[in-house]
């Protein structure tokens, strides 16, 4: 018997590394009647480094309910070993909203891989500063909101945005959405707004990426999703991956294997966020078993 | 501080899973004073299957020998959870013996990565079916053996052979041995004999896959790294790899974009094997973090 | 100014090599007034071989007819040469037939990339052995004809599909078509029908290539786009890609992995058939930049 | 029979686009009784643009001297189309002087590929500001001279090295070279020296590029073979690659994982410079069938 969604739950740790703490979180889990089907592990250095855990879990057995092993837990060791700790269980699916401008074949692509069941999530709302793919979006049963996001109104749009997303969205994903987002609006949702940006960061950060590689003539082009933070451009790297050009590649096909590139690139981040694969380090990720 | 190679010390685990088995390895290992730095766990089902299990600890604060260690851990661990396991201690060097036949490029690749530092291990023999790379094999100090293993020699040949490597080598290497050795020898080196095919596997197994290839017009050709079983070609595949070949490429491109396969791929296999981080599963491979 | 598809013309060209064919087709050409923006040349052999050619010409110069050029080159130049020849004006957009079953992937890459503009191809009608996707294609427009091809209808559903086919469609598309098409009806598009083939053949060839490829126990799953003949699995490869799989992907994981590989290979196989840049050789094909 | 090296040559154009220039000149070797096995044209734009040609031809019928030919060239198509030309016969190897400094792997490869005849090119000699690696070069029967290079000897160890190679070297290959060559230096060889840069330019351009990428936590490395100009590691691209890493990889990883992504890319770009398939158009290169 293969483990399935429905009794599986995940438990991600990161904090100091110490003797015994691999123990302590499997012994306690074993307690409960849990199996541990997966266990990810990884230590900054040999002592006196930062551990980073995930463990996958099946929860038929369980002898408590969620809330009173997640509360065990707490007292039982996150708070001896001063963890910061999450346990997701299966029954709870994130919710994730998309923003979107014009281009939606990053929006497209994940919308398709949800309808067919690769990405276990709801999305409660697609936003756009376009009103151009609603009835894209709408064809999927997905609630669709016009916010027009100009320059002027900019801070008012971010305002009803958030209270649109309030209580409905876990975290954002950018899918090509080609506004630039405050700091304030960012920090309501740390390290859980996605972007996927068409270039292999760091190199052509900043606007017209496919421009600026076919002016440099590499010889191969990329994408990038990462973390949105304050700093455009400048957070934690979630994934990347390149393809290969040539001399004879004008702009526009660039551009054309690009959007193959980012369609790709920003769906396996997706849904490594989405199954607790990610865990921040600094402005660096650890992903387990991308 | 890094973890270093000299206190590093690795755990493989091969056992039936049930619940508790994580929680007492790791409490065990705990007991004894060693910090986990990296562990990997492989389930093959949510209950009732087989448990794939390796860690890496670091051995600075051991408070008891090597063999006491082990001895302990096969009464208190070991044999109460019916148990396929072993740990490699740093101060121990597997020993590698590599076959090789004319073409040196696979040979050389190992030698000079050994050279290097990359591929933590003792070479105690080079055994060669021709006397043409004794000058580049004992070049690097290695002990160089000329073994004819003709077609009426093969018999004792492959007995004179096992003398020779009796007590010397852990493991053995064909870097593109192009002898077909027999299902006796083999059996003497279970799961210890890696080879690199020149071809896709299961695609183009047995003679001349670069010819076979070109053939079939395939635009990929590959190189598959696995160990020798006494079914040719048919063992657990531990790597592969594949290059963009075209209608320009003749044959003679293939095999030597092919070399570049072989090399990498069996470069990678090795080192894999070193760090114990491949378990066999039926005829299948698990390779951790490869 | 870049060359427009508008007045891009291509000339392909198989025939025995000689001296002198290159100089009489592009001496032809410059005297009708017209620019050659890429030429693509592949020759067999030194002498005595088969020439490949592929050139792309921009017409707004012409000074004749496209008939009248298309006779005048045969007349001057084709006959000469015993030259297999065909050219293809822009104002002629190829028709393409598309057959699916119930995966819906690659049809879906298709249509989406044909709406984007990124496949300069008319598509007169997608055929079913279900009715289920019909929806989804009429949505984009399209035809679409439901044709149980059952067991024992099969020979009049066949008589029925080529009824619908004639003088509408210039190729077809197997786009994960799970029924095997007769050898009386593949003569009918001699070359002109593309399958995916969900594995890396020749590896896997048949029925289930993801379960095969799980027992085999691979590390790298593939996916190949070929042109169709008698021979089940057995035609022409236009496009391979592969992906890299570990012990922790189950036969659904390569399934679901497996499916980009199929939408990204046919894609590129069907633009590269639209472009005019494959010729067939024996049972290989030439791919000119692919 | 295919064509072999000893028969070949291949003509280099770049010129002023405009009809009748690939007739001019297929005409042209025709009437001289060669062989056109291969032909790659690009054309940077539909009309007004520049032509970059390259042919491969077969000369055992040629009807005239070496000299002859490329007279009658220069008179008869070269100077109609203000072409820059050139034509390489097979007869004569091209000189490939190294630089290195103490890193030995990216040297290594070359020579053994060389040893191997994968490089059809004399090595008379390598340079190096370290005397460390004489002995590993004087073994491939290769000259090694020893230049210190000090930032104060530098201006005099430049003349002394421009002297070393006065008539010995057609073009230079800097094989992990650690020093910076002034400008003056470079305008001796104008897009004749080739340098691997140990990262995906034009990210982590300068020092420690593997510290910049561990430090940004990139999911891919790269290195990326060029020209040298006068400005530092902005040269025109030639070749580039990259590797996978992930948050278990130290920079000790990404360095030995570099390793293996220089000298795979080196030996491509210089195999590729060998057989006169790179172009220069600005800043950037035209490489043809890489």
């Amino acid at each position: 018997m293969l483990p399935t969604p429905e009794t599986t739950a995940r438990l991600l740790v990161t904090c100091p590394d110490r003797p015994g703490i691999v123990s302590a979180v499997t012994s306690f889990l074993y307690h409960h009647s849990v199996n541990i089907t997966e266990l990810d592990q990884h230590a900054t250095d040999a002592t006196g480094g930062t551990l980073f855990l995930r463990l996958e879990f099946q929860t038929p057995g369980l002898d408590v309910s969620h809330a009173a092993l997640t509360q065990a837990f707490d007292e039982g060791v996150g708070r001896h070993f001063e963890m910061d700790w999450h346990i997701s269980f299966a029954n709870r699916r994130p919710r994730m909203a998309i923003f979107v401008s014009k281009h939606d074949h990053a929006l497209m692509e994940l919308l398709w891989r949800w309808q067919r069941g690769e990405l276990r999530a709801d999305i409660p709302l697609v936003i756009s500063n376009h009103d151009a793919l609603r009835a894209e979006v709408e064809r999927f049963g997905v609630r669709f909101e016009h916010v027009p996001f100009s320059r002027d109104s900019q801070p008012g749009d971010e305002a009803k945005i958030l209270e649109l997303l309030a209580d409905q969205a876990d975290f954002l994903v950018l899918a090509r959405f080609m506004r630039i987002l405050s700091g304030d609006f960012v920090s309501h949702y740390p390290h859980r707004i996605i972007n996927i940006h068409h270039s292999f960061l760091p190199a052509f950060a900043g606007a017209d990426p496919y421009q600026q590689a076919y002016d440099k003539g590499v010889k191969l082009i990329g994408a990038t999703a990462h973390y949105v933070t304050a700093d455009l451009d400048q957070g934690p790297i979630i994934d990347q991956d390149v393809a290969r050009v040539s001399h004879r590649d004008e702009v526009d096909d660039l551009k054309r294997m690009g959007r193959d590139l980012e369609r790709q690139v920003l769906a396996r981040a997706v849904r490594c966020h989405l199954e607790d694969r990610i865990l921040i380090h600094g402005n660096k990720t650890i992903v387990f078993n991308p």
